[in-house]
C-alpha cells in the first residue's frame, strides 16, 4: 500500500455534496479522490430525508385512519400501532435507498476513494488515520454538519440521542422528550406523536419550522403546537437520569417550572458544521471566531486558497439539491481553478414535512424590503378543495414586489405545501410578475386555486 | 310585470360560463340580462366538479384505512362504510358550495336577471315560458351540456341515472354499472368501487379517461381497471328491468357474452351541447349537421351573428376554468361587438381525480406531431418519494420538440398528478425549454423530482 497518494482534487466526506463533487471533478478529466472517515450512503439517505419521510408515511396512515371517521367511514374496533412493524418498514426501506448510494460509490475504482477519517497536515496535505498522507492541489470540504449536543443533556448517557439514532429503533419508545422546534424537531416530534409516543418539544425562544412570517408562524403553532406540547421560551434547568429515564426540569417566561420524565430526550437544538477533526488551524485559511474557513458564497472558494466549501458544511440550511448543486459548483470550481465562477443558483426554497405542510420560497419574508412590498393572504379553512379534503387549516402569505409586482417569495402552513412551493419557487426563479402569474392555469378543484386567491389579493391592494 | 324586457346582452344559462359572461358585459357599462331555466348553482357546485371530489374524498379515505396496514398501523376490528353518513357529507357539503353562487345570484338586481326557459323566435328576440319576450342586441349561449342517453337504456326508467342523480343518493347502491370510461365513469365508478359498491364499468371502445398516450393509458388501465371491473370494446346487446333490477347484456370483441345485474346504470358516455329547446333553427345562425352553431374558436363568435358561446356547449373539454375564460371573453367581445378580439388562452390542461390520479398538459399526445418529438418517461414504481408513501405506481410521459427542446406537453398517470399537471402546465405556458426546466428548484424528497427524471430522459435522448 502506497504511503502517499496523489491527486488533483482531494473531496473530504461522501455525502450528497462529496458525491456530486467527485462526478464534477472527474468529468473534468483530473484525478479526484473521495475520503470518506464514516459509514457510507449520504446524511439524507441514512439519518435525513428519506428515513424522516418514511416515518411520517406512517404517522400519515395512522392520523388518515382516525380521518376517514369524518368521511363516513366507521371503525368497529380499535386502531393499533405496531411501533415494530412501523420502524421494520423504516429501516428496511431506508436500508434500500442507502444501498443505491453504496453500490455507486463500491463501483467506483479503488484508486478514486479513500475509506479513512483524515486531517490536514499543512496546506495541500492531509494525514489519514490509516498511516497514509494525501497530496492534493486543491481541497474540497464536504464534511457536512453534526448536531448540537448541549452540555446539559451530557448527563443522560444513551437517553439523550440525536436524528440518527432514532431511524436504528426496533419498536417506538413510550415517551421522547423534543429540544428544538426546528425543522428536525417539528417533523420528527408530530410524526411520534402521530404514532401514539408521548411527545413534548421544549423550544429556547419563540422560532418555529424556520417561519420567519410572524402570521404564518402564529397559524403554524396554533395548528401544531398542541400535538407536539409545544412550550417556547423554555430554558431547561436541570437534567437527571432518574431509574432508567430523563427527567427534565425547566421554566417558561413567566416563571413557571415543571419537570417531566421521558425514556429518550432527542436533541434537535441545531446543527453545526462538522470540522473540528480536520485541524484547520494548520493550514493558511482564513477561519472566522467558530472555525469555520471564510468563504465566497457564489464561488465557494475559501478566501485566497484552493479550497472549497460545499454541502451542509457551508453552515446554511440543509437542503439536498443545494448540497448537490454546491457540489457541481465546488467541483467545477476546483478543476477550473484559479479560473473560479459564480454560477446562477436555483429559487431558494424550503419545506418541512409536517401536516398541514410548512414551506418557505425566497427566503420567506425575513428577505423582503417590509416596505416594499404588499402581502396577499389566503386562509385555508375556507378554500374550496382543502374543505372537500377536510384538510382546510393554514394559511399562505405572498410578497409582491410594489414597484412592479414581481413575485418575491412565500411563507405557508397548509395542504400540499410541497407542490405549492414548487410551482412559487418556479415562478420566482423565472421572475414572474404576479399578474403573468394569474394569467397561468389553475385547475377546478385544486389547492392550487388557493394560490390564486393569495395572488389577486396581493394584486388588489397594489392597486 | 312587462311583457317585454330589453338589453344590450342576454346571456342564456348561469353556470360558471354564463355568470362570468354578465360580471364582463356588466361591467363593460352595458345592459347584461342573466337567463336561467334551471336550478341555480352551476353544474359544477351542482353535479360536477365539487360533488365528485367530495365523493371521492370519502373513498380515499376508505381506501387509505387499508393502506395503513403497509406501515404498521393495526386494525383490531373491520371496517364500515356508512353509505348514509357518506352520502350526508356529499349533499350537505355540496348544498354549501351551491349556496354561495345562489346568493350571488339572489344579490343581482332583480331587472338584470330572469328565471324562465326560453327559445328564440328570431334573431335578437327570445320568447319566455312566462310570456315574456326579451329582445337583446346581441346574445351569448352558455346553456351548458347533458349527458347522453342512449336509446337502449330507456326500457329502464329511473333505473338509469346521469351523474346529477348520483349526489342526491340517501344511501350507496349496492351495485353501479357505469356505461362508459371517460372521465366522469372513472373518477365515479372508481369512489364507488372503493367505498364497496358493486361496480362494473363498461365502454364501447378502448379509450380510457382520455388519454391519447397508448403507453400511459396502458398502465392507467392496468392500475384502474381490475378496480372498476372494466371492460372494453363491450357492446350491449340488451336491457332490461327485471325484479326491480336493471339486466344488461353485452358482448365483448371477442365474441363472449355476459349478463349482469345492478340496481342503478349510471350512463356516462359522453355530453352533448344543450341546444335542443332553444329553436336555432328559426335564426340566421348557420348550424352544422348536430344543430350546434359555427363560431370561431378564437373569439367565440358565431359565424357573422352578434351571438356568441361560452363554456359546455362549445362541445370542448368540460373544464371549469375555461369555461369560466370563455365567459369572460364571450362576455367581453359581446360587449364591444363589433370590435371581437381573440384573447391569448392559458396552457390546456386537464385532470382526472381517480387514484392514482390521470393528467394531460398540451393536449397530450394527440396534439402533438410524432416526428418532432422525443419522449421522456418516469416509471413512478422506481420513484423515490413515491415508495415511501407506499403510492408508486404509474408513469409520466413528457414530450419535447427536438428542433428547440421545448416543453409541448405530457401525459400521466401517478402520484399527485394534478401537481404535476400545474407545474407543467405553467412551463407550457411559459414556453420553457427542458434545459430551462431542469435549471429550476426541485425538492428532496418530492414527486416533483420524477418530473425531473423524465425531463432528464427526454434531454439525454435528444442529444
Amino acid at each position: 500500500m502506497a504511503q502517499r497518494i496523489d491527486c488533483d482534487v482531494a473531496i473530504i466526506g461522501a455525502g450528497s455534496a462529496g458525491l456530486t463533487a467527485w462526478r464534477a471533478v472527474h468529468r473534468a478529466g483530473l484525478k479526484a479522490l473521495l475520503i470518506e472517515g464514516g459509514p457510507h450512503g449520504t446524511m439524507c439517505a441514512r439519518v435525513g430525508c428519506m428515513p424522516s419521510k418514511l416515518l411520517i408515511a406512517a404517522a400519515e396512515a395512522a392520523a388518515g385512519v382516525h380521518h376517514a371517521q369524518k368521511f363516513g367511514i366507521r371503525l368497529d374496533g380499535s386502531v393499533h400501532v405496531d411501533g415494530a412493524a412501523v420502524m421494520q418498514r423504516v429501516r428496511s426501506e431506508r436500508d434500500r435507498f442507502v444501498g443505491f448510494v453504496v453500490a455507486d460509490v463500491q463501483a467506483m475504482a479503488p484508486e478514486d476513494r479513500l475509506d479513512a477519517s483524515v486531517q490536514f497536515l499543512r496546506d495541500g496535505v492531509l494525514q489519514a488515520d490509516d498511516g497514509r498522507t494525501v497530496h492534493a492541489g486543491r481541497i474540497i470540504l464536504a464534511t457536512g454538519s453534526r448536531p448540537v449536543i448541549p452540555d446539559i443533556y451530557r448527563a443522560l448517557g444513551d437517553l439523550a440521542i440525536v436524528n440518527d439514532d432514532v431511524f436504528d429503533w426496533q419498536d417506538l419508545p413510550r415517551s421522547v422528550l423534543v429540544v428544538g422546534s426546528g425543522v428536525i424537531g417539528v417533523e420528527l416530534g408530530l410524526a411520534l406523536a402521530r404514532l401514539g409516543v408521548r411527545v413534548r418539544v421544549l423550544n429556547r425562544s419563540g422560532s418555529f419550522a424556520q417561519l420567519t412570517d410572524p402570521a404564518v408562524r402564529a397559524v403554524a403553532i396554533e395548528l401544531l403546537g398542541p400535538e407536539l406540547n409545544l412550550v417556547q421560551h423554555a430554558r431547561v434547568t436541570s437534567v437527571r437520569r432518574v431509574a432508567g429515564e430523563a427527567e427534565v426540569s425547566w421554566v417558561t417566561q413567566d416563571g413557571a417550572a415543571r419537570s417531566e420524565r421521558f425514556e429518550r430526550v432527542l436533541l434537535s437544538a441545531g446543527r453545526q458544521p462538522a470540522l473540528a477533526s480536520l485541524q484547520l488551524q494548520r493550514t493558511g485559511m482564513p477561519l472566522d471566531e467558530r472555525g469555520l474557513p471564510r468563504f465566497d458564497p457564489a464561488t465557494l472558494q475559501v478566501e485566497g486558497q484552493p479550497v472549497f466549501l460545499a454541502g451542509d458544511v457551508t453552515g446554511r440550511h440543509a437542503i439536498q439539491h443545494e448540497a448537490s448543486d454546491d457540489g457541481r459548483l465546488a467541483g467545477r470550481n476546483a478543476a477550473a481553478w484559479p479560473d473560479v465562477q459564480a454560477l446562477p443558483r436555483r429559487a431558494p426554497m424550503a419545506v418541512v414535512f409536517s401536516n398541514p405542510e410548512i414551506m418557505q420560497v425566497g427566503g420567506g419574508l425575513a428577505a423582503q424590503d417590509p416596505e416594499a412590498i404588499v402581502i396577499g393572504e389566503v386562509d385555508w379553512t375556507r378554500q374550496g378543495r382543502s374543505r372537500v379534503m377536510g384538510r382546510n387549516q393554514g394559511v399562505l402569505r405572498v410578497y409582491m414586489r410594489r414597484a412592479d409586482s414581481r413575485f418575491m417569495g412565500a411563507e405557508m402552513v397548509g395542504p400540499d405545501a410541497e407542490h405549492v412551493a414548487h410551482l412559487l419557487a418556479w415562478a420566482l426563479q423565472m421572475a414572474l410578475t404576479v399578474p403573468q402569474m394569474l394569467a397561468l392555469p389553475f385547475y377546478h378543484p385544486t389547492i392550487e386555486e388557493g394560490i390564486r386567491t393569495a395572488l389577486r389579493d396581493a394584486n388588489r391592494q397594489a392597486r
